[in-house]
Parts: structure tokens; C-alpha cells; sequence
């Protein structure tokens, strides 16, 4: 079960905090507790009404057993499975596989099926990048999962009819077999081009939202090829949603998460949101979260439709790594952060750090202790020295990186963001920003329809 | 030769710029040129003092020579590099990778050597990296590079030990004859060790930071391993110094850049400072980035001693994937960012977007494209979209990616961190911050002498 652990978002928890007002008041986080019955409330509302789909994710039988048939089948047909995605459908996979994946290839394992296929996710449009992938890629031995909620994302379809013409190539009529589309039940050009061919498809539920979508089968399914117990992801899931029904904010740890960053934001300053996990495995998942919560939360409107421009800028650093990179920023620059630790009790393995004969006198402390041992203590000496320095920070703690552990630390952030978005008054389910982007790149691909949007070019002169 | 497009900085590039005063103002441009030359003559003047040591990483001729031949001669006898090292001793060698590496293994190559080492960089204690990295990589057939300026940074000592002693286990006394070591010409325990257990080194210059040693040994080792041309990196960059020494700021672009990131923060709230290249070869250059801003502006002091706590936080992005993630947040969420992209003319290869029979009417428009043509219009379109919302943006354009290309653009970036550190009134190259949570994790793991800084537990309660 992941603990939050927040004293030192308070200002009694930070050195400095009650003279130079830094850190939440004991009033002010009452405050937060007794406003969250019309948070939780209108959360609620608004569940029943169909908007937080994402909930109705930990209920998923039927779906995990076609899932996990399917991938039984072609995951032994295959070495390779090709996701081609970009934004929600591809972040997820990419951080479920960095916490969770099997070892591939020639590496051992103890379980009884030999080996996992590899997974490439391809999220861009980079020529290098898909030419190095196809170049890498056996036709004969690849899947490949097509992931677009709507069905005709840009980048996601350019890169479909690239792969689908080198899968031709290779293979002939027999390339529609190497494809299974992930997208909206009706609509879409996947939909059309899979009813046509004849390609295997798995459902988007039509009321979650992409970036929302990683327990759904858009992050199911690579995950279960991969060899995660996707049954256990979805456990921890609802781990997650059973402690959300508390209507006691501090017994409902992704609500109080969601108040206490608000309330940093807000009344502190604390603009920036980190989140820095120790562990490498996680470096991924602080991608995802970046999405979740600068996609969710940055606003322009507020859900009356009053001018706000809001949203905390979401930051991902990874620990010990980022202790010399970012940290220094951290410890003595603005104070507009609120950093949030992720920490694992357990590694699964660990090493130990050996002794040896004639140490230089200045290692002589190294010895004795493990890898994981002084990763613990980075990130302990790290924490407090923020709290030294008046710092907000608090840490997610989780007794060890498992499936079930990682699916319910992937509901918790999007429960906690579906809160931060009733605290900052936004619709965190939208994303009207990028339809103007959207609108000039197909002005300039030269898509009937968009010529109005043609994009002048830019101003001439002013450039060095 | 890399060129500066800032007219989106400027209030007239900009929609709604003039009535809200978002983006500069010809008034304020004229004042940044008139202010350069006391900041221009007190970079001299510290230059000329050896504070400013990375100009000179363009002049070294010896080295390149001696490490050309060193990499000529155990590249050939290794599959695989391991560089052991972390913050300024990792990020650079991981970006120069990233963008510049040719292809390894069983990829074709048409140049005269059939292949390359792979490289991989450990830059964390994670006990699950580490293990992971030992059981794939061939200990008869490695070469690890170990760097550290200090010679005595704690994780990768700690990486140091754990590595001599698998690799001792596989080849005895043999073992020493696989490492090479980066650091300090005379103190510290790396070099102690290497002179007792005869093992090859390479100096890093004394007056050369981590953070800005990327085109020292520290880079250029693990860049020649990997069949980068580290003669065409130095000319790129001796490009990036020649143009600094413009004193006309118009004509100097990085001192330009350095000034326009410093006015937007400074006058505008423009305190977020995003890098976002549209090439997937650039992203771990933006992590580079990020450590070189971050930890060279983020300080509590200023030169006289004073309080400021200042410093623009950096993030990084990718085009066109964070059109799908942080975008939304740049479009609509606080005037609080201004961004830099990173663009290419050429990608060196490029893809067609295939013609089918019978595609549904939606994609019609993609097929007698390029994915770089799309690349190339997502870009235009997410910075006019920008410019049109009012945020501030501007480019950085390469004609294409190269050794000399990648040299100009990282000199391009120390020089005006170099300048930024002007600007802002700090030491652009020390970290103080860090020195805190050093003493606190030394005093965790016991270290003598550090008794005094044992970390008190952290508050208890407030958990949930």
C-alpha cells in the first residue's frame, strides 16, 4: 500500500517555515480538510455523471481474460511487438514497461515461459528514429499495436502507412495479421481500415481520455505482452479507488495529495510540481505524469468559462541521478517548487558495495553497505536538507515496485488528478490548447478544409 | 552554422503582445545591446582570470590525438563501453550518444570499420540497473571508463567497487588492464588508484567544471569509442567561441540568447525556460540542458554575498511528442515560460508517407509527404500557435546534425550559460546547494567525521 507522507509540506516540518511563512499552516491545512466535502462531493457528481470513466477501469474481467489469451497466442508467435502511438496512447506503455517488464533475450529467468518478445514504442515522427527501428526490426517476427483513441491521429496514421507498406513488402496480403488496432469502439479511420482488412481490435472505452487510458487496454495489452500480470495491475488499481471513497481528506491520500499541491500553488508560490523517484524504473513514469498533469491542468479557461490561465508546470527528476543536476536549483532558487519523493522499501535484488585491500582512506565508508543502501540514504539526506533549506517536500512511499504496486501508484495520480482538477476549478479532462496547433499543421500538409489556417510565415529579420 | 530566430521574443512577433505586454519591447532589445558591453567585458576580464576554462577545450590538439589513438586501439578489442560517472560525468557523453552514434552491432554501416562498441552509461546506484547492466554486458570484452573530476564522488565509487570486483571475479589480476580512468591530473582516490594498480587515465583540465566538460576528455573518450569524429565536434565549437567574441550583442548569438532568456525572466515572468528540439536525437541534449542551466543559476547568493535566490528552472521537451503532453500547458497555463526550440534542415535520411488503394478519405492528405516534412510542419505550426496565444518562443536552426554541428551547439550553450551567470549577478560555476545533502548522506553511511550532520528522523505523523 503506498504511504503519503507530507510533514514537510508544513510549515512546522521546514527549517525556516513559521517565521518566513514557507510551508502550509496547521490552520491552513484545516482549512483544506473542511473545504474537501464539496470537493469530494462535486468529485462525486460528476462520476455519476460519467466524467471520471477512468474509475470503471479497475472493472475489466472480460477484458483481461480476451487480453490475456490474445497475447498468450502471438506473444509466443513473436520477438518483436511494435507499438506505434504518440502523447496517452504511448506514454503509458513506455513507463509500465520501464517499472515492470520481464528480462528479454538472453537474460535469465526463472519463470516458466523462455523468453518475452521486445517492445519499441515509436512516439514521434522523426525519420531517423523509425528508419533505425524498421532497420532493426525483423516483419516476419513483429507485431504491431497501433494505439489511437480517435483513430486518425496525424503522426500515429503516418506512421501506420509507413509500417503497413514495409510490412507489405516483406510479407504480402499476410501483413494485415502482424496488426491489432487499439481505438474507439465506432469511429475513426482505424476502425474503417480494420473492418476492411480484417485486423484484431481491442476497445478504447469511450469516456476515458487518452492520457487517462494506461489501464485500459491501450496499456493492457503491451504490458501483457511483455509478460506483466495485468490481473495485479489492475488490484492495486482498486486499492486506489477504495481509499478515494474516504471523505476524510487526511485518510484519502491521492485527495490530499491533489489539496496539498493546490494549496503549495496557491498560497505558497509553489508553481512547480517535481516529482523525483528513486529509481531508475520510474524514470518513465515521471514522463507520464508530466503529461497527466500539465495536460490536465493547464487551463485557460475555468469550467464557468472565466479567464484564468492556470496550471503548476510538472517537472520529472530522477534520484540519486538529478542530485547533480537539478538540486542545487532545488535547494536555492526561487521558491516556487513543491518537490513529491517516490520511494521503494525494497529493490528486489540489491548489491553490495565490497570491501577491498588497500582502499584509498577516503572510500573506506563504501564498504558494508548496498547499492540500495546509500540510494536510501541520498535520498534521506536529500529530503531533510530541502526541509533545512525551507523547501516543500513530501514523499509517495512504496514498499516495493510490483504490478500491483505500480497500478496503484498509476491510479492514485490520475485520482488525484481528477481532484486537483475540482480544486483549481478547470475541466482536467480536455485539452482545447492543442486543436490550434492541430488546425496549422493540417493547414500546411494541406488538408482539404484547413487553407484559412495556412500559418504566415515568421516574422523576417531577428536572427543572429 | 547555427542560427538565432528571436523575433517571437519580441512584444510585435507576438499576437496581443503590444496591448498586454507580453514579450519584449524594441525599447528594451536597444537597452539588452547597450548593457552587453559591461556584461561582455566582465566575461572577458573573468575569462582572462581562467574562470571561463571551457573557451579552451577547442584547443587540444595533443589530446584529440591521444585519445583518437587509445580509442582506435581498445575499441577494437571491446564490444562494449561502460562508463561509470554521474551529473556532468554522464549527461554529456549520454547526449553526444544519443544524437551522434554510429550504428553498432548488427546494424549496417558503410563506412570501413565494421562496427562499434555499444556504450552503456551508469549514472545511478540503483541495485536493479546496476545488476541488470552486469549480467548483459561480457566482462572479457569491456573497457570501463570510470570519470569523476573529484575522483571520489560517491556513487560512482560506490559503481567503481562493485564493477572491479565482477570483473575480478571474471579475469583476475587481468581486470585492471579494462579500466580506464577521467579525472583530476593530481588529487583524489581515482588517481591514487590508478597509480598503484598501473591503470590507464585521462586527465580532465582543472579549470573545467563538470557541468561544462562535455567537450574535455570526459566526453571526447567515450565520443571516440563510439566513432564520433571528435576533431569535427571541436571545430563546431571553436565556431560557437569565434562568434562570441562580437561585441555587437546583435551579432553574437549566444551572448543574445543568454540576454533574451534573462529579460524574459527578469521583466516578464518567463521563469520556466523549455528546450524543445524536434528530433528524437536531441533529447538527451535537453537533459544535458537542464543540468548546465539549472545548476549554474539557481543560487542563493549573488557575487557580493547577497540573498536572491534566483534562477530560471529549465524543462525539456520533445517535438512533436510533447505537442501530446506538455503543450496544452504552454498554449494556455501561466505567462510564465519561454521556449526554445531546436530544429534541423536535414535529417539525413528521411522517409516517404506511402500512397494506398483505397485510404479512408481522413488520411488522404498525409501520402507525398515525408515523416520530416510532417515533423517540419508540426513545428511551424506549435510556434506560430504559440506566438498567436502571446508566448514568447524562438528557435535555434541547424542545418543538420553532425559532429560539428553537435560541438557548435553544445559550446553554443556553455557560452551562454557563461553569459547568463552575467546577467543574474552569480557564479555561474560552483553548487553550493549540494554540499548540504553530500555531508548529510556521508553522515548516513557513517563516513568519519561527519557525525555532527546525522539527519534527524523526519517529523512523525502526517501520513496517509
Amino acid at each position: 500500500m503506498i504511504k503519503l507522507q507530507y510533514a514537510r509540506m508544513l510549515e512546522d516540518g521546514l527549517d525556516g517555515g513559521i517565521d518566513g511563512a514557507r510551508g502550509l499552516s496547521r490552520t491552513r491545512l484545516a482549512e483544506l480538510t473542511r473545504r474537501f466535502a464539496a470537493v469530494q462531493s462535486e468529485v462525486r457528481s460528476r462520476r455519476a455523471e460519467g466524467e471520471y470513466g477512468f474509475y470503471d477501469l479497475v472493472d475489466q474481467g472480460a477484458a483481461v481474460k480476451e487480453i490475456t489469451a490474445f497475447a498468450e497466442g502471438v506473444g509466443q508467435a513473436n520477438d518483436h511487438v511494435l507499438v506505434l502511438g504518440i502523447g496517452g496512447s504511448a506514454l503509458g506503455a513506455k513507463a509500465m514497461l520501464n517499472a515492470l517488464r520481464k528480462p528479454a533475450w538472453n537474460e535469465l529467468d526463472d519463470e516458466a515461459r523462455e523468453f518475452y518478445p521486445r517492445l519499441t514504442v515509436l512516439e514521434n515522427v522523426d525519420p531517423t528514429s523509425v528508419a533505425a527501428a524498421l532497420r532493426r526490426i525483423d516483419p516476419r517476427r513483429v507485431l504491431v499495436n497501433v494505439v489511437s483513441k480517435s483513430g486518425g491521429t496525424a503522426e500515429t496514421m503516418a506512421q501506420y502507412l509507413v509500417v503497413r507498406s514495409w510490412l507489405e513488402d516483406a510479407l504480402g496480403a499476410a501483413a494485415s495479421r502482424h496488426f491489432v488496432f487499439t481505438t474507439d469502439p465506432v469511429r475513426g479511420a482505424l476502425r474503417e481500415l480494420a473492418a476492411r482488412d480484417g485486423i484484431a481490435t481491442l476497445d478504447v472505452p469511450p469516456d476515458v481520455g487518452g492520457r487517462y487510458s494506461v489501464l485500459s487496454p491501450v496499456g493492457l495489452l503491451p504490458a501483457a505482452l511483455v509478460g506483466v500480470d495485468i490481473g495485479a495491475l489492475l488490484a492495486g488499481a482498486r486499492r486506489a479507488v477504495e481509499r478515494a471513497e474516504a471523505d476524510d481528506l487526511l485518510r484519502n491520500p491521492a485527495a490530499l495529495y491533489a489539496a496539498l499541491l493546490w494549496a503549495a500553488d496557491t498560497w505558497h508560490g509553489g508553481r512547480i510540481h517535481v516529482l523525483m523517484p528513486y529509481s531508475d524504473r520510474l524514470r518513465e513514469f515521471a514522463e507520464w505524469f508530466r503529461q497527466l498533469w500539465a495536460e490536465s491542468l493547464g487551463k485557460q479557461h475555468d469550467r464557468r468559462g472565466g479567464e484564468v490561465n492556470t496550471g503548476p508546470t510538472p517537472v520529472g527528476a530522477v534520484g540519486a541521478t538529478d542530485q547533480h543536476s537539478q538540486v542545487q536549483l532545488f535547494m536555492e532558487g526561487p521558491y516556487d517548487k513543491a518537490i513529491t519523493f517516490v520511494t521503494l522499501d525494497e529493490f528486489g535484488e540489491d548489491v553490495a558495495i565490497p570491501q577491498r585491500p588497500d582502499l584509498p582512506a577516503d572510500l573506506a565508508y563504501l564498504p558494508g553497505h548496498t547499492l540500495g543502501g546509500l540510494l536510501r540514504a541520498e535520498y534521506e539526506a536529500t529530503a531533510a536538507a530541502l526541509a533545512r533549506m525551507g523547501r516543500m517536500n513530501m514523499t509517495l512511499r512504496l514498499p516495493s515496485l510490483t504490478a500491483e504496486t505500480f497500478g496503484e501508484l498509476v491510479m492514485f495520480f490520475q485520482i488525484a488528478t481528477g481532484y486537483a482538477g475540482a480544486w483549481y476549478g478547470i475541466d482536467p479532462f480536455d485539452q482545447p490548447g492543442v486543436e490550434l496547433g492541430k488546425r496549422l499543421t493540417f493547414a500546411a500538409m494541406g488538408r482539404p478544409g484547413y487553407a484559412a489556417d495556412r500559418v504566415a510565415a515568421a516574422p523576417a529579420g531577428d536572427e543572429a
